[in-house]
């Protein structure tokens, strides 16, 4: 196949090494290479273990003999309040989410607040308000928390942190090392609408798109999958980073080439006019509510229809596949047929996005 | 029994309400009775559950048949390095004893760290070095993780979020609600090492004291005191707001009065003499590897045998009890004869040592 034909990667170089850096940067956390050295280079040596070593979403584990998924984010996103959401939405889907994609039901969260002097408490209640909404949406209760305050000038308003557990069901197994050559590349609807959202509301950046954040809960649609064959091999939520970041950590974390076709990718026109206006590719543009799956090519029809039946599915669509060719690398054929290498982005386009 | 008689609360009352804090002051941070208002009045509301309304250190919890204990905390510690210890073991240490006060086995951690833009990475690279040994120390493993950055200005350098979970013993229900007239108050040790160890580096406070910090984690002493018997009734570590919010936290869950012999709480000449240079009550300095223990009566000498065979708790002494009289307050016996109320602090005498 014309897809899997040899590519040229000269000029292509490893993203710089930690040592260039000797002072935390902005795209430490933004979820592409800069964040990925972090955790190579700094973290995973002090705390090394197995489950920290799979990089997932979530680690997988086994507890008095459950299955557990346990996940951690941190939400600092600026404004508290976008298009479409706030971080108290946020920081419940986000964790829902990662528990998510290792295919657990999500059971319950804990949020820690750091809040920072002099913010309105009824700042601090709208964000509690949403949380609690969108715990009962998810259907996660959250059971422990903790507060502590920063002085004026410090922090900024709110940061929120959840983390979350959930039990992974009997059979299922969602890790980017199962993914094999041939395996069918599915994202769950269109690309980039949270990034464009925050973007759309940030200082200085501010312009007049009619674009809300896709924040929602994807433990549903992901029931919906596993109903067809718990034998999906990966899912991930494209976040940080967005959907070449994702696509690049499983093809790492996998060894095998990923192949995407660009014209096949859903961006809605609102997004594709903002990015063009910022110079930015909706490929890195955060989403929240999305998931890109890797799915054995035998059972992709299927589950691709269980996902069109559900709401949060139902602009779901292949857009590509596992391939031999070029392990580890993620490629996208372009509209006028070329290819071009879709890198692990190094820092983020616009930080504090979630 | 004199310790039972009456007592005048005349000019004692409630603090205030929330709603004459429109804005979050930092009092909301320090465990006392502003965030207790913040937790009643403005997250209970909107998270309402069996598990939260418990309001202990770490909810207990059961998935998938297994009990488990799930706690969380953010530190935000100023400064990040201090004598006996970092934000880093701290992070760890703190979230272990807050699984342990549930006669939980710590298993697993998640870690989430805001980084601040421009912090030296060898700052990181020390802390999480200080979290790896910790975790190694207390017998946890961190599986999961996550890093934000914040701009320059924001945040202070590193804070940490850790969530833990650990699996509770069968037979084991550590709840204040057990609490009942009779119990005995076992302190494993010397009180308000943390909080002074702290004060004594906080910028514009320095002054010359040989006090470290008593950062420890405290699972192993609980373990050697479940040995003796499963029935304890409950167990709390004094952080924020020190030996008074954790005993007042008691006796307002238990709704029994506890009275305390202030002659007979251990507080170290070092701690003593700060405090009486800052103008402080030790009873209020955070401690982060002390435990203060309500054990039944006829059990109370055979676990006070197993804390003192325990190094984490040689000088594990009574100081008190659980009585009928004055309920949901806490009383001290003072060294002339007298009695005190000892309220429930409103916010931290010196916000954030955690």
């Amino acid at each position: 196949m014309a897809e899997t034909a040899p590519l040229d990667v000269t000029g292509w170089t490893c993203p710089a090494p930690l040592r260039d850096h000797p002072r935390v940067v902005m795209g430490h956390g933004g979820g592409g290479a800069l964040s990925a050295e972090l955790v190579q280079h700094l973290f995973l040596p002090e705390f090394c273990g197995a489950a920290l070593a799979q990089l997932g979403d979530s680690a997988a584990l086994t507890l008095g003999g459950v299955r557990l998924a346990f996940s951690t984010d941190s939400y600092v996103v600026r404004p508290l309040f976008f298009p479409g959401g706030c971080i108290g939405d946020l920081a419940v889907n986000g964790t829902v989410n990662d528990l998510a994609m290792s295919g657990a039901e999500p059971a319950y969260l804990s949020c820690g607040f750091i809040l920072e002097e002099g913010v309105d408490l009824s700042v601090v209640s709208r964000v509690a308000r949403a949380m609690g909404e969108a715990a009962r949406a998810a259907g996660v209760e959250v059971v422990t928390g903790d507060t502590k305050v920063v002085e004026s000038g410090h922090g900024d308003g709110v940061y929120i942190n959840t983390a979350g557990i959930g039990v992974i069901p009997a059979g299922v197994d969602l890790r980017a090392q199962r993914v094999v050559p041939g395996d069918v590349v599915i994202v769950s609807g269109e690309i980039g609408l949270h990034g464009v959202a925050i973007m759309s509301v940030r200082e200085g950046l501010e312009f007049g798109v009619d674009v809300e954040s896709d924040c929602a809960p994807l433990a549903g649609l992901v029931r919906s999958m596993l109903a067809v064959t718990p034998d999906l091999h990966v899912l991930r939520d494209p976040t940080r980073g967005g959907l070449a970041a994702a696509l690049n950590e499983i093809a790492t974390a996998s060894g095998t080439g990923v192949l995407i076709h660009e014209a096949r990718v859903p961006v809605p026109p609102s997004v594709a006019n903002a990015c063009s206006i910022l110079g930015l590719d909706p490929f890195y543009v955060a989403n929240e509510g999305k998931l890109v799956a890797f799915v054995p090519r035998e059972h992709a029809d299927a589950v691709l229809d269980a996902m069109r039946a559900h709401p949060l599915g139902r602009a779901a669509t292949v857009i590509g596949e596992a391939v031999e060719a070029h392990p580890g690398m993620v490629v996208a054929r372009t509209r006028l047929g070329g290819t071009r290498v879709v890198d692990l982005p190094i820092g983020e386009q616009l930080p504090r996005i979630c």
